[in-house]
Parts: structure tokens; sequence; C-alpha cells
């Protein structure tokens, strides 16, 4: 390894963390108990389960549609990563089932697709930039990885491989070969994977051909596009900026085109640049993360804000009632970040992976767990509602797979340190050292910010243990057996590290001030300005019309006033709300009047936030996350003060 | 006459008004020699003129579209009315020439339409819920009418009656009929005209027809559409609330659907109900009048908020980026309102109409006169300018008709009283008992509200002048010759009446309070929560970048700070702007930060707002008609105070 050695870290995979906090493990109870079998019984209804016996027949109804085959194996990644920390037999045997009539769905030239089988034979591999094969071939990929890594069967991993020789075989530069690459990356990801559980380097190879070969011109989409008679130029999303395929990846500055999408390929960059040692591909990587989180990132963590092309617009263009925030972008980012997070350990990157994830990601679905949004906007009329499933049902078993591997995102170590990146209860168990080491974390957050870390190693053991201060937080202690730990004011990268031989009983108190936030958005955001968002800790919070009636847009929080946080253990399953102080205008005295110059009379209310994550889990009403607010005292227009 | 009797004043036409004042003078100017002469080079160039030959063949360029007549027909209509005022012997050539070769291309049935005839003509009444046969017609018939009452000729007018007498065989209720209406409104108030102006009842008869036959039910589009072999059900506006054809007319009573078409339908409801004494249609017209002003209408008089259906949403529904506003759809209410005030004399409606006239309407034309607005949104990222045709060119031509008709939107009169609705400065004369009265009206109106008529008359003649208080206006003082004249706290209606023996020489002085106005919208209209439109006498005023720089939506009015007017005879064509103190952060502490959690820095800035219909005649950029608004006195977090 050269000091440039590019991954500092690795996560400490789910097998390894127990959680057993108040808050996610409720939450991941929900995922393998409701939203698992929910999903796969939407699937079999639909007719996305029965697919793959290749019998659809024309004039049949429920047609495979070219993205099917990945609702199914995102169905099947996310049940095989359940069933890696929590065995089930029953969801075993479904799951064998599941995977011998998919093998046995595989061509003999190892092909490996219901809808251009079964469908439209005829045109496999003619159209990449608009329909899914590729697409729907890495999430396959991972799905056998994952199930391999959960039981240790070969069987799903073997009918990948002959599937990623084959697609080996069709693209590449060599004659004869066609130069395409996916219109909609995953299969990028999905090879690296598939080569870190193989060996095979040839799938890293044609992991890093798809990587470079994107963008290049002439544009294999145009030419594939005429191939098929068609003109260019009639493309319907009208630029190569849709599947960011408008420049070579390495040349790409700012995030554009579909939100997914894009999540997906600068995933796989970043794990091509550690494989490989490629420092412009990760420099690029870097690049596109920071135009995203620094100018079109949602303070939920969402992403992607446009419906017309289920993407990015503008820097700043963040609406709040149109916001689009699919879920799948936000766990995109989550899983984007985390890689760079593994190569460059700072909080600015788990904080963006904690923002997402418990508000946007969490918003995904419902507190049942069987209900799912696609869009996460931030702001509703009461017209936007969970789905029980969507015609293009991508999210809910994306969400069911992020939950079902949500210990890989709490830890990182490598050969000196061992990261803390988020607070979540539960144990987990490293080896440091050549010694086995237990950490068990405990505290009520994302509700409270006192979070206490208890050693047990059979042998004394010398590890630094970094503890991520984050953002949102502005003072913070830390105590080592009971003893205040001087956190410098300049941390490193936003972690705080204790170096120390640490004993069996050891116990750290870290103490994260946790206050209501008012958070302001950068002034460019126009949807914003006069407007906060209440933040406590790493959740964002919302008003609900149930709580606080009609036309939130007219409330006004008063800034002069304080705000209370209290914790409600039977309301949207235990959660913190916010109440404080604010005004709206009377509706009486308007009548039939739209306009009038003359000051409009107010009422002093108070409020009711709840987390933005459990919003629209009730009877269906306006919601609002970016509050207006002013401040009062002294204002002569408004008699009416608060006692 | 029975007192019901529902006409209670008639408009003073055109020709016997002069508007000689300093604002509209020079833009009436600007619609002779600019507006009028580019729009029918446009018509020319479009090959719109050159259609009527009905030389086209199938490959050719310019395909005649369906709704080419209309336009070239408003053009004839714009020029005929500026005919009727102002002779120009060329461009009545010009007219006489076009007229030669409309009446050659007539059909032997007296069919008359150019896409029809020489595109498709097997389709001729096929289609009348998509395409514009009928609505081509009836602007065709207009401009016969207006052609007729400026030059007195009756080629166009005969040709237009053999068309309509066609039309009348095709439609109706008796065996062999089609029992059709138009989808896109308007030939209905073209007929009561051309009943008017012919005296053939069986126009009349044919215009009722159409407006009681709408929306019956079995639907007649859905009919057609069978009969074209079509799924009604696949219709792409999905609703009959597209074409106000949801229900029989005298059930409706919320403005539905494209907003053009709902004026045109509602004005000619009008229309019927004083030609036919029929009051429950005027019922109808007044609820749908309410309904759209006190719940659908922009603050610059536009309607129809959604590009969707061109027209109306919800109530309160009023977006200001992505207002749709059209011109055509702002000179339809001005046409509806504008009959409702003939009926009952009421300066709610008079409100309307200037509010329109001076704000929306004004904005579709440039200040040249040669770039036309076909959206009027109230807020702009810079995206937004003025073009030089549209392809869908309806407003062009009507903005400069509207203008061509402007003096009859001024004064109104009946047999006791002659009121005042517009200030608009000039000279008027009229026939009263008799007697030829000429009334003098001059001001600085809009700038200023002090407003003088003098009186001329051979002999005294016995009159009630009704001058409008303005519903903007809160303090007023009327003076004859000198001596002030008691307003009645409660006025009739809105209009203060001065009933006398009238001498030639006597003096009327209006004075008209006129201070800046800060407007607020309903608490429902959420885009405009916490925001205040500038309002000085009918003028709603606005923000522009180049004045004020980016990020308008973060400028903060403030309250407590005193406004200024002033008016610059060199900017705009001669404006006032409204100037005064605001705040905003500053961008340089921001740094990357998209979010963040303390107060922000302001900076004090004096902000320039300009005429709303002056807006992009300069430098494309932001623009903003809604201002946020605070007070800042007392307030401990803004420790910057103005001096």
């Amino acid at each position: 390894m050269t000091p440039a050695h590019l991954q500092k870290l690795s996560p400490v995979p789910p097998r390894q963390v127990e959680i057993n906090d108040g808050f996610w493990a409720p939450k991941l109870k929900t995922n393998r108990e409701v939203t698992i079998p929910t999903v796969y019984q939407r699937c079999r209804e639909t007719g996305r389960i029965d697919a793959w016996k290749l019998d659809w027949k024309p004039g049949q109804p429920q047609t495979p549609h070219v993205f099917w085959d990945s609702d199914v194996a995102k169905w099947i990644e996310a049940a095989a990563h359940s069933l890696a920390t929590h065995p089930d037999p029953k969801l075993e045997t479904t799951l064998d089932d599941l995977i011998d009539t998919i093998a046995k769905a595989q061509q003999p030239d190892g092909y490996l697709n219901t809808h251009f089988t079964a469908v439209r034979p005829d045109m496999r591999w003619k159209n990449l930039r608009d329909w899914h094969e590729l697409y729907c071939a890495g999430h396959l990929i991972e799905a056998a990885v994952a199930y391999f890594h959960a039981t240790g069967k070969k069987k799903f991993l073997d009918t990948v491989c002959r599937c990623a020789d084959h697609i080996d075989r069709v693209f590449g530069t060599s004659p004869g070969q066609k130069r395409g690459y996916p219109g909609h990356e995953e299969i990028e990801l999905a090879l690296v994977k598939l080569y870190q559980a193989t060996g095979e380097r040839r799938y890293l190879q044609l992991a890093k051909y798809f990587i470079d070969e994107r963008g290049q011109q002439p544009h294999y989409f145009d030419v594939e596009a005429r191939e098929r008679g068609e003109d260019p130029a009639s493309y319907w999303a009208k630029t190569h900026e849709y599947t960011q395929s408008h420049l070579p990846v390495r040349e790409q500055k700012i995030p554009v085109g579909h939100a997914v999408r894009g999540m997906y390929l600068y995933s796989a960059m970043v794990d091509l640049a550690v494989e490989c040692q490629d420092h412009e591909l990760l420099a690029a990587g870097k690049r596109l993360w920071q135009h995203l989180v620094h100018k079109r990132m949602y303070v939920t963590g969402g992403i992607g804000s446009s419906r017309a092309n289920e993407g990015h617009t503008a820097d700043y263009d963040l609406p709040n009632e149109t916001a689009y925030a699919e879920t799948c972008a936000a766990i995109g980012l989550v899983l984007f970040t985390h890689r760079l997070l593994q190569i460059e350990p700072d909080t600015a990157y788990a904080d963006v992976i904690e923002r997402a994830l418990y508000n946007v990601c969490l918003s995904g679905v419902s507190l049942t767990g069987a209900r799912f949004f696609y869009e996460n906007p931030l702001e509703s009329r009461g017209n936007h509602q969970r789905w029980e499933w969507h015609e293009c049902s991508c999210c809910p078993p994306n969400i069911a797979r992020l939950l079902a591997t949500l210990g890989q995102y709490i830890y990182s170590q490598n050969a000196h340190a061992f990261f803390v990146h988020l607070y979540i209860g539960g144990n987990v168990t490293i080896a440091c050292n050549g010694e086995t080491v237990r950490l068990t974390q405990q505290s009520n957050y994302p509700w409270d910010g006192k979070i206490t870390f208890r050693i047990a190693s059979e042998r004394e053991v010398d590890l630094t243990l970094a503890l991520r201060l984050p953002g949102w937080c502005r003072a913070a202690e830390i105590k080592v057996n009971g003893e205040e730990v001087a956190i410098p004011p300049r941390l490193e990268k936003g972690y705080a590290k204790i170096h120390r031989r640490w004993q069996s009983g050891d116990q750290v108190e870290l103490n994260l001030f946790m206050p209501i936030e008012r958070v302001q958005a950068h002034p460019q955001v126009r949807a914003n300005c006069g407007r906060i968002a209440l933040q406590r800790g790493p959740l964002v919070y919302c008003l609900e019309e149930i709580d606080n009636g009609k036309n939130l847009n007219d409330l006004v929080l008063c800034r002069d006033k304080e705000l209370a946080v209290n914790f409600e253990s039977d309301f949207l399953g235990g959660v913190s709300v916010i109440t404080g102080a604010a005004k709206r205008r009377q509706l009486a005295p308007w009548q039939e009047q739209l306009y009038r110059a003359d000051l409009a009379a107010t009422e002093n209310i108070f409020f009711k936030a709840i987390p933005y994550f459990a919003w629209a889990n009730r009877a269906p009403g306006e919601m609002l996350v970016w509050l207006r607010e002013a401040c009062y005292s002294g204002d002569p227009s408004h008699s009416t003060q608060f006692a």
C-alpha cells in the first residue's frame, strides 16, 4: 500500500452489528415482518414473480415490463440481507424456489431478462438508452451476491456470473462487440460487487469499461437510435444529461439528469476509484458530491427536485410542493456518500447519510411498513399520500434493502481506529489487533443526545475510538469513565478521537447538546426565503393540518418566543414533538375579498410540529416543512401580543 | 320596457371618444403605428394571409393551421376599429384586398375556413371539440361587423352572413342537423353582434341554440368522437370542464377549464341575457364572475393560473412563477366584465376592468409595441421574455383590437345619467335630451389622482354625472366650480352622482387620494402568505433584477419605513417608481453552506419598484410582484438598523 492508498476504512458489516435501540429496532422489525413480505406479495399479485416462468403470451394481461426484473431482484436482495442477520427458514425456502425459477429462465447463452425473453426477444440489447436490460442485470447481480453472502449458496451467484459473462462478450471495444453502456446505471457497481465476491477481474474490467465508455463520441445512444431507424434528435429526454452521458464521467462537474441513475453511477465511480487506485475518478466523484450537497439537496436529504426528469434542475432550485425527491434517489445518495466516507473519514459525509436516513428515506415508508412514497415533497396540500404500490415500484424494495443493511452504516474501522458514524443503540463486535472487542452503544437517540458506550474485551486493547460530532451539534461533552475529556476546538474532520488502552468495562459518555434549531436555507433558495425549518438533532420537523388546521403557509412562527420539545410515547409510534407560538391571519374579516390593503387581524395560536419522517400517517391534509418566521416584539402593527 | 329590463347603460362608442392623455394616447399611437402593422407582417411571413388563396398543397411548408383564420380575423378587427377613429386609406386598401381574397375563398355553400378547405376538406365539422372551425367563424364575423361599422362597406358582412347562414343550416335541433356547439367558444358573442348589425333574428337564435345546447346529454363531443371512431374516454383533456361543457351553462357555478373559452362563453351569456331578457342566464353569468374575481383572479387581473389547461385550477390557487394568466384570458375578462357593467353600474365591475387593463393586459405587449407576452407570470427567474411571435399567436392581434377599442370602456350613458368608469384624458361627445354635450377629461392619471372635467353645451342640460370612486381609493374629494360637494359615506354601487343643470364651462374636480398601498392576498392564497403587492392607484408594481439585483425573494420590505413615489419622465416611457427600504441576507457569510442554523447577517438596501406592465422591457432578469415584508423595529435579532 502506498500512502495515497484510497480506502482508509472498512464498514463493519451488518452481521457483526446488533441493533436493539428504541428507534430503529422496531422499524427494522416492521421491515422484516411487514415490508419485506408486503413487497413480495405485491410482486406476486402484479405478475412480477410469475414473469420468470417466461410463459407470457401476447394478449395476456400482466405483460412483463422492462424494469420488473429489478423490482424482484431488489426484493431478493432485501430478503437476503434480512436472512443474514435474522435467519428465517421459510423466507429462505421462498427465495430458493424463486432463484430456481430465475435460473431456469436463463437462456443458453447466459442472457437473463423476462421482458426481452418473453415479450420482445427481437429487441434484445437494441435500446440501452431507454430500456433497462443492464440495469435489471445489475440488480440481479447485487441480489445474487447478497444471497451468497447471507447463505453461502452459490446457485444464484453462478447464474448471474453466466449472465455477466454473456454481457462481457456482448459489450466492449473489441471487433464485433457493442460499444454500449446502460441508460440507467446500476450494473457498474454490481459488477464491482461480483468481482469482490468471486475474484474474477473480468467483472471489474467490464465495470471499468462501462464507466469509461460512458459519454464518449460518437455517442452510443445516437448510434443505436439510428440503427433502430430513429432520429437521435427525437430523443424524448432531449439531452444526454438525463443519463449522465453528456460527457465522459471524468469531465463531469455537476450532478445532472435522472437523480437515481446519477447516484448509482457516482457510487460505481468511487468503487472503481478504490479498486483501481484511480485518483482522477475519485476527484470527479467528490466534485459531484460537493456540488450536490452544497447546491442541490433538500434539508431532508432529498435530491432531484423535478418530476420532468426525475432529477436535477438548477443550483438552489429546491421547490417544496413539487419536490420530486424520490426515495430511491435518497437511498442512492446514502450509497454514494457511504463509499466516500470510507475513503475520507469526514463527518460531512456521515452528516449527509444521517440527514437522508432519518428524514427522506424513512419518509419513504409508512409507520405500518406497508405503504410507500415514491416522491417526498416538503409541502403538500393534502393530495400526497403513500401508495400501496406504484406501477414503477422501484422504491418499496429499495427502502426494504436499505433498512435490512442499516447495520453497515453505523461503524467503520481500520487497523488503528474504530469510527462511530451513527448513534444507533446496540452491540458491535470487531476484531482489533487480534482481540475480539465488543462495544455496546446505548441511548435514546434521536430523541436525546446522551450516548453511552461500554467496552468488553478479554484483554486490554490499544485503539482509537473516533466519535462523530454531528454537524447539527454546536456543543458536546465526552467523559471516559466519568472523567471529562477535552474536545479540541478544531476537530480533525469532525471526529472526536479518543486514543487509549481500553479495558473491559470502560465507559464513554458522549453528550451531544440537542436544542431545537431554526435552520435557514441559502438566500438563493428562493422557495425558502423568510422561512425556517425546525430541526432537532438529525430530525427535520414539519407541520400537519391535523395538528394545526388549514393554511399552514399563513402560519408565522414567533422568533421571539421559546419552543418546547416533548416526547409523546403514544403518538406516531413514540416521537418528540415541538410546540411553540405562532400567529396567523383571521379568515373571517376577509369575507369575499381576495385582496385588501389594510393590515389583516391576526390570531395567536400554538403549533405542534412532528418529525418529517412521520408525516402522512394519519388523516390526509396539508403538510409544511419550511415555516414562515417573524419577530413580533416591537411590531406596532400587531397589537395582539402574547401575554 | 319593464322595470326588470336588463340593460341599464350603453357604452359610448369609441367614435365619440377622443383620447389625448399622456398615458394612453402614446400607447394607442404605438398600437396603430407599430403593433397593427407588425401583426399583419407576422401574419404574412407565417403564411396566414396567403392561406386564404387556398393554394396550399400537401408537402408544402406553412400548412394552414386550424386556428390561423382567427389570427387574421382578429387583426382585421383591430385594423377596422383603428380605421373607425383614425382613417388610414392605405390600411383600408390592404383590408379591402384581403377581404376580397377571403370572399373568394368562400365555398358555394357559404363555408369559410382555410384549413378545412385547403388541407382537410374531409374533416369539415367533424371535430368541434378539439378544432376551431366555429371559433374561427366567430372571429371572422366580429371582424366583418367591425369593418362594416368602420367603413360602411357591406362586402365582408355579406360574406360572413352567408357563412353564418351555412352554420345555421348545419347546426340545430331539426332532423338532419348536427346538435353540436364549439369546443372553443366565440361564435356565440359574434352571432349576437351580427344580429345587432343586420337585424336578422336567426343569428340571435343560433347563438341561443349554441348556448343552451352546451353541456346537454348525451354529450355531443362524445357522440362526435364515437362517429370519428374514437373512444370518448381517450379525450386528452380528460374532462369536459376544459370546454365549459361539463354542465348546461345555466347550472354552472364555478369558472372552470380553459380561461379564454370561458370568458367568451360568459360574455355571450350576458349578451343573450340582455337580448332575450333572460334573468336566469344573467344570474349564471354573475355567479361565475363573482366566483372568478373573489377566488381565482391575480392581483394584476390575470386569470387562468395553470399551463396544463390554460385555465383555472382551484380556489385561491394562484402560483406566481407558473401563473399562466394568458393575455387573451385577461382581455376576455374585460369583455365579460364590461357587459355586466352595462347591466348593473357597479364600480366592482369597473374596478376589475381597470385592474386588468392597466396591469395584465398592458403587460401583454412591449413598450415598443412589437413583442408580446402570451403568459403573464407574477414572478420570473429571468427566463420569461416577450416573443416576437408565437406559434399560437392569439394574443398579439387580441391586444391590438383591445387597444383599438379602448374608448368604449371609458363612458356609459342612459337617458338620465352619464357614467365615467375610467379616468383617461380626452374628449367625449354625447347626445343628451336633444343636446350635444362635450365633456373634456384632463389628468395625469394613473400617476396622479386629480382629474378635471369641463362641460361644453350650447344650452343648459339636465344630467346626472356619475363618477366612479375606484375600489383602490380610500378617500376622495369632489368640487363643482370650485365648491366642494359632499360624498355620501355609503355610495350607490361606488359611483358619486352629481345631478344638476349643467352649463357650458362648468368644471368638476375629482381628487382621488392615491397613496402607495401594501396589498395583501386572502390567507388561503398560499403563494402570497407573508407577502404584499405594492399598488398605487390602479397600478400594481413589481421589482426587476436590473434595478434591485438578484434573489428578489430574499429581499424584505421594511413595514416600518416610508415608501416614496417619484415620476421619472425618461424611464420606461415615463413612469412613477416606488422606492423604499428593504433588507436582504448577505451572501458572503454562507460560503458553501446550503443550510445553517445561526441567524444570517442582513444588509440594508433601497429597492426600486416599477409598474408591472412595464417589466421585461430592459435586460432579462428576475421579476417579482409579491414581496416579502416584515417589521424590524424592536427585532433584537436584527442589530443593523436604519439610521
